[in-house]
């Protein structure tokens, strides 16, 4: 029997920013391109929409199998899912009728950086 | 000549929270704190205050140094302060008319534990 793998998710160039916040003052461009990510963790279902697309095993999932377990109807999980795939946080994939979400962990890693100590 | 030295801030006590998004699937409350965290950081003049903060030579410093640095009313510098305060990423200390800021770098640290890989 074949085994029809899923690839996982091509992930995108993501450009780093920015200095740590504790070694160099901020510019305003780099701020506003940081707090756009921050603020699409700032929300608890997104967090772990994020949680649940990190912990995944292959790395990408399904839209529809994030519904129950993020325990919101499918149209606010729509929406969170744009909202971090907007910020860069996450990426999709059409795969047949249905949309699957991967972590960017790249860019996870650039919000790291930015609190990190001087 | 007697030399008069502001004392640093007293730091408070940081509860460490929570696991990696990227370890195990984040809980409802543990996601309500972070989140809480995330969105204080998710405004481009809150960044910057953070930064002007944490890039402060002895680390604590007058909300009056800050409203020109920042290029905002001092109205709008107070709320922004008072949201980061609320959030825990900074503490605050009345010295005579004055307040006085500084980040909270276990709060940063907490931060940067969360967005960690797996």
């Amino acid at each position: 029997m074949a085994v029809h793998e899923l690839p996982v998710l091509d992930q995108p160039e993501v450009v780093a920013c920015c200095a740590p916040l504790a070694s160099t003052l901020l510019s305003e461009p780099d701020a506003e391109t940081l707090a756009r990510q921050f603020a699409a963790l700032g929300d608890p279902v997104r967090l772990r929409l994020v949680s649940l697309l990190a912990t995944a095993e292959g790395g990408a999932v399904c839209a529809c199998d994030l519904v129950q377990p993020a325990g919101r109807s499918q149209g606010t999980v729509s929406s969170h899912l744009a909202k971090l795939r907007e910020a860069g946080i996450v990426v999709s994939e059409k795969r047949g009728r249905n949309v699957w979400y991967a972590v960017v962990p790249a860019a996870l890693e650039n919000l790291r950086g930015a609190l990190a100590p001087r």
